[in-house]
């Protein structure tokens, strides 16, 4: 039996309680400030609320003030903030660590500096951890096609533990493993988190489709745009391709588990389609945001804003080409500048060749 | 303009006359011997009944006894049929054939021979052709995400036109090419093929998730079985790559539009999925075919049954190893053996490393 202390009581990570506790682990779910609610429903009823699912009993529920006390003793400890409080966990790690301890994230996103280099958000969450205790934890995370209530109810999941260190892996993926949760490794971290965080944001765009049916008033069409959804992951799933050679990814990260099976259940559904949609209709982001709630967070957006946000500087610095991520840098027009939507159909797949009606002035429909 | 005659009035090759006929172009659709109603329709109403679509007045329809006058003088000649017809399609290519035609197939699927080494359907398509005028006509298809439907109704849609000369491509490219039917242009014959013919079987194998919820009593739940379908989806790209550095195809082909694109399309929808599901449910093939009715035609399983029946004997001369395409394998148990659905989780991705509660002899629930 293994001691398993996790930061943050959000769907993903308290879905991740269900195959601990039922390999027999003693786990700790602290909740962050933002978290106070479910954690005083599951001391109370065992119900998570945004999850409806109950928690094992064998679950320990914490308040962030006994954070220290959960952590303590713990052989895993797990960050299971979404992207916008990985920053917020890297200050609370130098007190809740201890050599030996194995850190595993469930983070999806990038972070890039002035001059758009971009890097993996274990490097952000292991920023404020002091060198000496940083060198003596281990850091992996968990990516792969993982919808939170899912794992939640056991039904057959398969994801990668990622990290540099294959034991360390081994010994996690050991700890998680069950007949529904299925764990493959990859010492591809680079590779599985571009993965991770890049398929948000071209899930995202799949859901551009339905809502230009809508304000074409084709809603109700018995043809969709399920022809245009399909380019759209494939531009993606070429993007991340080109992304990973760049960062020094493999390849088959791509089209696997953390690659295209993630954005294919990303794609199914969730928030980021629905903005998708939204933006698809002829919204602005800042419109499409309003409209879902100023304070839902939208992790693809995010990451567009960050990945999106590089090109141009990587392409001034000669690192990739004008012509090089079109859908990406389509994105960035929308959710970084807040105009609507184009989509770059010619300049997909290394370009469209130039010739009949489309190149001879035609109009054109770009949406 | 060009003259484009069309062996074949199916949905997909019927949905093509819309960018040939928004470009100008003189288009003959010649039904089969199981297309008379449709050009029949055609004749009097302009309506492909299938499609449910006016065609252009232009596009100019023939039952079959009069293919010979439709294709004479014809630049382009089209395959329009299936895959089961393309046989047949062969035989009538002798007569209707002239030197210098450029031919384009849109048939998607695979042909093995006792041996186990798989070909491509254009080569099946060009066997009853003499020697002399197989060599003085060209040979491409189209593969990528296209439902026809949405084709006709002008969905913006991406596609690849495939072949082994690139000018021939670029000429043909340029007669289709408008504003919502973008073409690209690929000499990876095999590989694309390869693609067209295999996202057929794992587009019908993300239909079992939906089948396996039904059968568990949880078709109403509030959490699908996405993390499910996403493994298949992956696996299936992953098998892909493998069968293209088996023949000789790309692995840029297998996650572009002619890979995960088109996998993706056809997983949306269609009777490829539908019979997915009734096998998820519990029913064998036989009794999932029996359901649909016996006439209709499966393609997916079909493909599955030639590449899943070629596989034993590949492993036998040693081409690939007992451990490869485990999904594929499985597919094939349902569709050539008729046996009940058992997902091999743990055999994907190269093996899931055998540790955990999995591992320790506890009771798997394979499905």
């Amino acid at each position: 039996m293994a001691t398993i202390a996790i930061l943050g009581a959000g769907i993903m990570a308290s879905a991740l309680t269900v195959p601990l506790t039922d390999n027999g682990h003693d786990v700790r779910l602290v909740g962050t400030h933002l978290d106070r609610d479910i954690i005083d429903s599951i001391k109370k009823t065992g119900v998570h609320p945004n999850l409806d699912v109950k928690l094992s009993p064998s679950v320990r529920p914490y308040q962030l003030e006994d954070a220290e006390e959960a952590f303590r003793g713990a052989e895993i400890a797990m960050s299971g903030v979404n992207s916008f409080g990985v920053r917020w966990a890297s200050q609370q790690f130098p007190r809740l660590l201890q050599p030996g301890m194995h850190v595993l994230a469930v983070t999806k996103g990038m972070d890039a500096n002035d001059q758009g280099d971009l890097r993996i958000l274990p490097e952000v969450l292991m920023e404020q951890v002091p060198d000496d205790l940083r060198s003596r934890v281990t850091w992996s995370a968990i990516v792969g096609p993982s919808i939170a209530g899912e794992v939640a109810v056991r039904r057959h999941t398969c994801v990668v533990f990622s990290g540099k260190e294959q034991s360390v892996l081994d010994h996690l993926s050991a700890t998680f493993r069950t007949n529904h949760y299925h764990v493959w490794t990859s010492t591809d971290f680079v590779g599985c988190e571009v993965c991770a965080a890049m398929k948000n944001c071209y899930a995202l765009s799949v859901g551009f489709a339905e809502g230009v049916l809508e304000a074409q008033g084709e809603a109700n069409s018995r043809y969709r745009a399920h022809n245009y959804e399909a380019v759209l992951f494939a531009q993606g799933s070429t993007e991340i391709g080109h992304m990973l050679r760049l960062l020094g990814g493999r390849i088959e990260t791509a089209y696997g588990l953390p690659g295209v099976g993630d954005m294919y259940v990303t794609a199914a559904g969730g928030r980021n389609v629905r903005v998708g949609r939204l933006i698809g209709t002829g919204l602005t982001y800042s419109e499409a945001h309003e409209r879902l709630g100023r304070d839902v967070t939208l992790e693809g957006a995010a990451a567009i804003r960050v990945i999106g946000g590089a090109l141009p500087k990587l392409t001034e610095r000669g690192v990739i080409a004008p012509s090089d991520f079109p859908l990406m840098r389509a994105l960035y027009d929308v959710m970084g500048h807040d105009q609507h939507l184009e989509v770059p159909w010619s300049s997909f797949f290394g370009g469209e060749p130039r010739s009949g009606a489309a190149a001879e002035g035609a109009p054109q429909q770009a949406r």
